[in-house]
């Protein structure tokens, strides 16, 4: 596994959340906590990264976290390079490892990566030199680090003390690169406990996910959680679970208001986007007063600033050098 | 219907031309000429817009429309981010209120919308909060009230006196949303008359356009005109209307010399475009010396310019501000 | 042919490379040299072309020359609009002149032209207003002249005496734009040697490449080259000629370690990319200590700098003047 951090300490690059320390990840929230701005205010803007081009390169579709990290980027004055390559044509044209040979050679210094294959992102940053950082933006199932960092902003923003805190994770746990980015993170915080609800063909295995609680027990799960977070359920999984349509899907693992009683009396919602509403949430939780979802998505573009200001290497400014 | 002002009588939102006064387009319209320069001059430049966020929502595809609002905002300093969502990509992603909210939660503070489907601009305006602003740049064939009052401006700039004016529109005026938004800017400027010429099956219901003269004779719509505005004909319409080919629809509906000879001998031409030459409009009349089809373009990014300065609320800077 | 220079002779447009004189390209190759940063620094980047609006207008698709087209742009702080517009919509929509029109009256005062049909980009200038640029960015198998430079400077970079070098291009010389603008630019500056290696059916016309000696024998071709520049083998071309599969070109024509033992010992490897590693150059070798193929793309951005500084008739300011 390459190093992220260099021999200072400083961050190279964020292809996992996999091992960073309870002081690395404060630190990375605590800085993304400088760009958060009241509604209505314009957002935190600087030309901190002036001169810096970053490349955006998503070989799976994505609207949402392309869109996040192509705002932070600007936000921070930087060129954005918005490059969609679907996989079939990256068969096409030239190798993945070609792409970033010409983008580095075009003096793009920092890439943003989301593949659908595991190890796509470090295979880049083993192979791009030294100056080069490579976020990853979403990879495979296995990690999706900046929203595992946006989530635990969020929950720390509501509950501080994470050593009481009992963390829900509800919905297609096997398949999901946020619950494996958020379970490294808690385990970084030293969560009291982490839950996982899944259809019995969805579970995850125990190895990926040392000392949680697994169950396919949705209330079971839910009950006396601090948090709970429903996962999109993609309509291709439902077939390969034991769950027949989306009603059911819905009735079994759907957070609804009933269920959501269960939880304690102030637990809050989250839930990574797009949602399926009236699947994996109901629509009255997903904007009911539990709800941080809007939160999660206004931190995301906070934490990948902070994330992009880190890995450019610049002495880190107080909040007040940014315009307001 | 939303309330497109606010107590201050600013402009919040730009949903529609329908109920704006004579003053408040005059207003913008007169804001729209600072921003023309000479050909050859950079474009009008600024930092008005700084930091601010503008979200290019296009759900229908668009070339023009989207690059002048992306000019726009550009040349105003705002970064602009731009969303192509196909309807069917929607459909399959998530809902459209979600994608608003999680674009106003990444800060996104203005929203241009274009859609396919009536209401949705309204319905997006109507769910954000109260300091995100909508602009509308394209609704079914409801209302285009930027392309309304870039129509108005270059009419403006060569016939002022709008209550001794003949206009007339030429074309699928059941369909347009072009004729629509001109129809509102005209009632409101008070136009003498304004005429719509059509094939019979695409003529407009009167009530969609009070008090104008509806006539599926274009001779006689077009005679003693001030200002003769084509709009391009669909090819998927013409097997719904009684016209059987381009050349049928160009003889009977087209602007050709002859046609124009009978409108008045300084009358302008106008298109929306994009044109069909040689099928609703001549080469030759388009490019021909009574044609201020190119005027429009310009006068489109002029007008964009004006309405983006005054949703973002700044402090009319007077014209000198901006870089020569 | 229309004039690439003004009566001052300042650069309008840049079309092809034929008819360039030796102080005219030296002159921008001199100028790109400005805009060369070591790696790991950040890349030249300047607020020159401020306030300029850049039209990238790729009716072929494109990824690294659009790139580096818009790198470059966005360098010199212009303001890039990218407009991907596949040849298929293109006749669905607009014509070619009126979307011209169109940009030129939204004020884009300089387009980047790639087309795959000949005379596009010089059709285009011949219609613009006389301040509005065209860089030809590849035209059918005719023109890539930012190509022609960037291979030319990086010629230059390590074997200056041009006079005195054999420069070999190895490939579907018959189809290829690259081959064409590097024979131009080598004809102005004096080049000993320019020798065409391709299977029988992909050989060109002689009177296409006056002077060159060209061979369907890789080995005759190769021996004692100092240059040699592999190109891009499209497989649909394959069936057209005499080589019935990647197997077989890569070893009748590819350039592999054998066969560059047989040019000069100090001989430079270059590929204008994207590559079929295997199929016309073995990846040892690509990525061999006598490969610049990346240098090629770096010098890329830094000719487009140069071209897009040159046409938009700005004082050429010191090198000093960028950032650093």
């Amino acid at each position: 596994m390459i190093d992220q951090f260099d021999d200072q300490g400083r961050l190279r690059h964020l292809l996992t959340l996999d091992g960073l320390t309870r002081d690395q990840i404060t630190a990375i929230l605590d800085r993304a906590e400088a760009f958060l701005r009241p509604p209505g205010d314009l957002p935190a803007w600087s030309e901190a990264l002036k001169g810096l081009s970053v490349a955006n390169l998503f070989f799976e579709p994505s609207t949402r976290t392309r869109a996040s990290f192509e705002l932070a980027g600007k936000r921070l004055g930087a060129d954005v390079l918005n490059l969609d390559i679907s996989t079939s044509s990256r068969a096409k044209g030239e190798s993945l490892i070609d792409t970033i040979y010409t983008l580095e050679a075009m003096q793009c210094d920092v890439f943003v990566v989301r593949d659908a294959q595991a190890g796509v992102p470090e295979f880049i940053a083993e192979n791009v030199e030294d100056h080069v950082r490579v976020l990853n933006a979403g990879e495979s199932h296995v990690n999706h680090p900046t929203q595992g960092l946006l989530d635990t902003m969020t929950i720390r923003h509501h509950k501080p003390d994470f050593g009481s805190l009992v963390i829900t994770v509800l919905g297609d746990v096997r398949h999901s690169r946020v619950a494996r980015s958020l379970a490294h993170a808690l385990d970084a915080l030293g969560v009291a406990e982490l839950r996982l609800v899944a259809p019995d063909n969805l579970l995850p295995d125990e190895n990926d996910f040392p000392g949680a609680m697994i169950t396919s027990d949705a209330d079971r799960g839910v009950t006396d959680a601090d948090v709970v977070m429903a996962l999109r359920i993609q309509k291709e999984r439902m077939t390969e679970s034991d769950i027949p349509d989306p009603q059911e899907y819905h009735r079994r693992f759907g957070l609804d208001g009933e269920r959501l009683r269960l939880a304690k009396a102030d637990a809050i919602v989250m839930h990574p986007g797009p949602m399926n509403r009236g699947v994996e949430i109901a629509s009255k939780v997903a904007d009911g007063p539990q709800s941080v979802i809007r939160e999660q998505v206004t931190n995301g573009v906070a934490v990948r600033m902070a994330v992009l200001e880190a890995v450019a290497g610049l002495p880190t400014e107080s909040p007040e050098d940014y315009a307001e």
